[in-house]
């Protein structure tokens, strides 16, 4: 990356832009906090962040009128063309939602469905501040196509089955295609190829070997589902002999780079192993109460040091895609379920969304944390908003407190991914709202209609 | 009350308005649900309500454009001027919490600054299609002026307690002063008079046999705290053997009508009186999580036929003021307390924000759901908001879904309340929310230095 600085010029195929005015939460490893800060942004990278006198502005100058700026939310587990599904079924048992309602309705989809339910996703997303994502869900290339179209990063996973999926019998062909498809473009695409093996039931040993190979000879990340009910474990355990963690780590799953959602049912050996073989733990709060999946072991993950960040999962089972507002939830169900008030601070909890999302995509070199010569994915919040007031600049952890308890995805104002402003005072740049909403719409009722619910 | 109706024409005191193309959850005992609908309000009342070829339209048109409209939310506990402490002491114990942070603040509140957080408290109650509330507090005076001006209808109980409030040493006399100033005057200013004996443990028992006097001679409600923690149902049990439930009914409190809020650490006897005595719940989940307080029993509680709404507690404990969004937390944290998807509809989660809410201050008879004849309390949600989509309009529990699992408060477009529009398009009509909002900064910044913590 050779970063050149010129002032006052546009340049090669993109523009410097200094923003001012900000108040700026690095949530990098210093927890550096500039009350009154610039960050100067070149193409894709910040090139300079720090306190205004210490920064000079360059570019294109825009006024963040005291704006709270901070690295962009990292969502690390959902299903992309899931608000196709909303509502449709609430308060179900998992067994009626799934047979009932959601394999069905999910057998009609289309590419074409897919990518509009994909494109809501990351409408849902930009408008809540989430600039980076991981997938994992089928018909990957209309995903990818929606989020390429959406400037978002994502992290895509197509995901293999035995049984096959909607899309197609043969998923791991499928994965395959894809990551041909994708590999080595990510600079360009902000599509990053991953490979995702369902869950431990619903992948055959066979299969689960052949995804090792595949994440191994692509340098992949294993995006899958581990523990997330105890029914998981009980099937597993009468099929192996093993809990659904050292099943996947006997067939050498774990040794690959892996990303786990849920984790909920797991016992102090297989929390030894996610210890032991780096395994990434998305925290998916919302959907795991609803779906009465059971409540995340948090403490002992962090004792042992285990990485944990954060999911909404699909709006099939939330509804909602908005993170911020489910990390909310997530700390205070921690809270309750250790009986310690103490137990996660907000700044922990923000970490959660940003940096140690990062970390669980291999991307805190680059997102995660607002630094020079990272990569420009910036949001702000507008403090000017109602729910946050009052607000005192003068206490850093007031801020963490109004982004945490205060705050949903509605006070997010403006989005930059890899350096683009996508919105700009809840303005979208890119994104084409009516249209979207509208396709979604239309796509939701064909295949809800078909399946007999509407 | 005597209804004229006239066509297009303004009369008296008031305007007739006929709102069109209307998707109307009416909440009332029958469900009835019109996916096109009118609705025409005369002054303070609705009038006439049901599907638009149904009604003959007069007065001024309004066209909703197909939003959801429902009966306005009712939040049956707060702390009106609490968004001053918002976010100063955060993941604490309780004890940190109030001997080192919110106590010492309070003691600096004065009435003008107590004037300014209640008037930010209604902001984002409006904002967030909260019509109607439950305050308990002192600077009554204040706080009843502020919600005057706001136009919202507040139930105000002014504390009391054994050892004085920062306003004043006697509570007593300060509640019967307030009481005296606007009991009979309710249905010009929409404010309600109560009565807030604090809790158990902060009363003595003739604090709370004064109390029993002037509820029944005024015939007041009670709004108190009841087995918020263990701790207290440890003190109160300390001091005289009994539960805080069986206390306070020992000194006939429970012989009036009593509004209670938390409700957690109740034993099955606890629960029998609060049957028998037609004690009503307030259930504060996002507090009670955020404090460790514990989960309230609800499924005893609904199996004894006993009465929950839903508060959001201040903002102090919470820390938003959002009761929509708090609603899918304290719903979702039962399915799972339970292990049971199916506990809690998202419908019968709706009734608690609206007609149990207006049942619990005995104003089901005027508010709560929209009815000819009831008055005029009458919120809409932006179907076009982003986190809504796809949303289908044939399936009435698709909406209900929409409303509890994926809107939050600022998906409430319109708020009316006795009759008078207060936010039309999200564009407010009476308040002024800069100056408040900056007066509310001002508050707080004063309070919290003179107490050291700013």
């Amino acid at each position: 990356m050779n970063i050149r600085i010129k002032d006052d010029t546009e340049h090669g195929n993109g523009t410097i832009y200094s923003f001012i005015n900000c108040t700026i939460l690095t949530m990098d490893n210093e927890d550096h906090y500039y009350p009154s800060g610039t960050i100067v942004i070149e193409n894709d990278r910040i090139v300079d962040i720090g306190s205004s006198q210490d920064i000079v502005t360059r570019g294109h100058v825009i006024d963040m009128g005291n704006k709270i700026v901070l690295p962009g939310f990292i969502n690390t587990h959902t299903h992309s063309p899931s608000p196709l599904f909303r509502g449709m079924a609430d308060d179900l048992s998992l067994m009626d939602w799934l047979n009932k309602k959601l394999w069905p309705a999910e057998k009609n989809l289309t590419g074409e469905i897919a990518y509009w339910g994909t494109s809501q996703t990351c409408l849902e997303f930009l408008e809540s501040g989430i600039t980076t994502f991981a997938d994992q869900y089928f018909y990957s290339e209309s995903v990818a196509k929606a989020v390429e179209t959406s400037g978002l990063r994502g992290f895509i996973a197509p995901s293999v089955f035995t049984n096959g999926s909607p899309e197609t019998k043969d998923t791991i062909q499928a994965a395959v295609d894809f990551i041909e498809k994708y590999k080595g473009k990510e600079e360009n695409t902000l599509i990053y190829p991953c490979i995702g093996p369902h869950a431990p039931y619903s992948c055959s040993s066979d299969v689960l070997k052949a995804v090792v190979e595949i994440a191994s000879s692509y340098d992949l990340l294993i995006h899958t589902h581990i523990s997330e009910t105890m029914d998981e474990n009980r099937e597993i355990y009468e099929l192996t002999g093993l809990t659904p963690t050292q099943y996947l780590d006997s067939l050498g799953i774990l040794d690959q780079k892996v990303l786990a959602a849920h984790c909920i049912h797991l016992n102090q050996k297989d929390m030894e192993i996610f210890k032991e073989k780096k395994v990434r733990v998305s925290y998916n709060p919302v959907s795991n109460l609803k779906l009465v999946s059971g409540i995340m072991p948090f403490k002992e993950l962090r004792e042992k040091g285990i990485l944990v960040s954060l999911g909404t999962d699909g709006a099939q089972s939330n509804n909602s895609l908005d993170l911020i507002k489910d990390l909310k939830t997530g700390v205070l169900i921690q809270k309750q379920q250790y009986n310690d008030a103490t137990f996660i601070s907000a700044k922990e909890a923000l970490k959660m969304v940003t940096i140690n999302g990062a970390k669980a995509l291999d991307m805190d070199h680059e997102i995660g944390s607002l630094e020079k010569g990272k990569k420009a994915d910036i949001i702000a919040m507008d403090m000017n908003k109602t729910n946050m007031n009052p607000l005192h600049r003068s206490v850093v952890s007031n801020l963490h407190s109004a982004i945490v308890y205060s705050a949903d995805g509605s006070n997010v104002s403006d989005v930059i991914v890899n350096g683009k402003i996508l919105m700009k005072d809840r303005q979208l740049m890119s994104m084409k709202r009516q249209e979207i909403l509208k396709q979604t719409q239309k796509g939701a009722e064909v295949i809800l209609k078909k399946a007999g619910l509407l």
